[in-house]
């Protein structure tokens, strides 16, 4: 079974429904032949690039709150993550462009460090005090992940990199009606919105897992040029 | 789209298959949403490990045919492959246990590189003299395809490496029902058995593309935690 997941660098539901999924998928009998992948989703896509800024401010710009009610709603948010056994800065973390991230994970999905890579990147961005939109932080990041840091720089400097890859992932999130994130596909048959609690996801697997229906395989050419525990077709002269 | 491809490398229907396949895909209008994953397949598991004969004898002593027979099925093979482009030696190569291929490719795909390993291996099987069952040849390709020879070298020495990956594609193709390979499975949806000419696997893919159904999205708690882009749920003091 396949799952797949859209999330973004910046949204806390995503990293917090990370460790929730992950609660859930161990209790699930058949985990081990469950394939995760993860895609993308921009929360705010037009954020300009290569600017940042603190993320209290924003918060309380974007929701009509003062400061402090903007520290106190991320507090709350910050022990739901603590909740998880996660570490959560309710004060520490800034805003920005994900794009370059994004980018960025599919690069490192491609040589088999996607789930490292963001496990590290969320963690730097709800938890560290240092920018996960800074260049060389990104550098560090994809390093500590297992990547080279010259192919890394190279995917980030050339804006176009993946950069399609993002674009069809999101193309796809719409298709699939997700309107937030976390979104989990499974199968692409049943889908599950927002960072459930674990059981959801353990029952979202076992439904899934209980709804694989069996293949409708095409009737092609009976003598079909295929090899089989008994030898291969061979054409006729 | 995904499609998920069982073969094995020692099939040539697999090899010509996968130039067919290739065929029928660029002619399909939204090729550029399909994703191309190979799943592996042996032919003949018990086949002694380390041990390789020419493949004419074999194949005689299979079907009870003569060696110049033998050889004029293999012609005929050669023909096809031609006719798709490929090279094929009809009196070349060899025949022996494909696990450690399997193994090598599933750590190519983490890498990003089984589409070049499996071309590679397929052309050094079917077209090439020398033997794809030997070590050195095996990394000359790893390293070929992109890999790291150290890396590749680790992997083939270690017999456990991707072996688990390797038995549950196996166990796949038999819960889907493949009895043979080259075995398409396009979305988990629809079957396509055996190396079919291009256009069954054009319509096949327009087939499993308009049978695409909306995804069932589980009801979850509605104050769901989620971010928008209208902002994140944040929880209620």
């Amino acid at each position: 079974m396949r799952v797949e997941i859209w999330g973004d660098i910046a949204c806390p539901w995503c990293y917090i429904g990370k460790a929730r999924f992950a609660a859930g998928l161990a209790a699930f009998e058949h985990r081990d032949q469950v394939e995760v992948v993860h895609r993308s989703f921009e929360l705010d896509p037009r954020a300009p690039k290569g600017e940042t800024g603190p993320v209290l401010p924003m918060l309380a710009a974007k929701y009509g709150l003062t400061l402090d009610q903007a520290r106190q709603a991320e507090q709350r948010v910050a022990a739901a993550a603590a909740s998880e056994g996660l570490d959560y800065l309710a004060d520490g973390r800034d805003h920005g462009n994900t794009f370059d991230l994004h980018r960025l994970l599919h690069f490192a999905r491609e040589h088999g460090r996607q789930e490292r890579l963001l496990d590290l990147a969320y963690r730097a961005n709800f938890a560290e005090e240092r920018s996960v939109y800074d260049r060389e932080r990104q550098l560090e990041l994809a390093v500590q992940a297992g990547l080279d840091r010259e192919q890394a720089a190279a995917v980030l400097d050339d804006e176009s990199a993946y950069a399609g890859a993002v674009r069809a992932d999101e193309r796809e999130a719409a298709e699939l009606g997700a309107t937030g994130v976390p979104f989990y596909v499974l199968d692409r048959r049943l889908g599950v919105s927002g960072g459930q609690p674990a059981e959801v996801f353990t029952d979202a697997l076992r439904q899934a897992w209980a709804a694989r229906t069996p293949l409708t395989v095409l009737a092609g050419d009976p003598a079909a040029d295929a090899c089989g525990p008994d030898g291969c077709a061979v054409p006729q002269p």
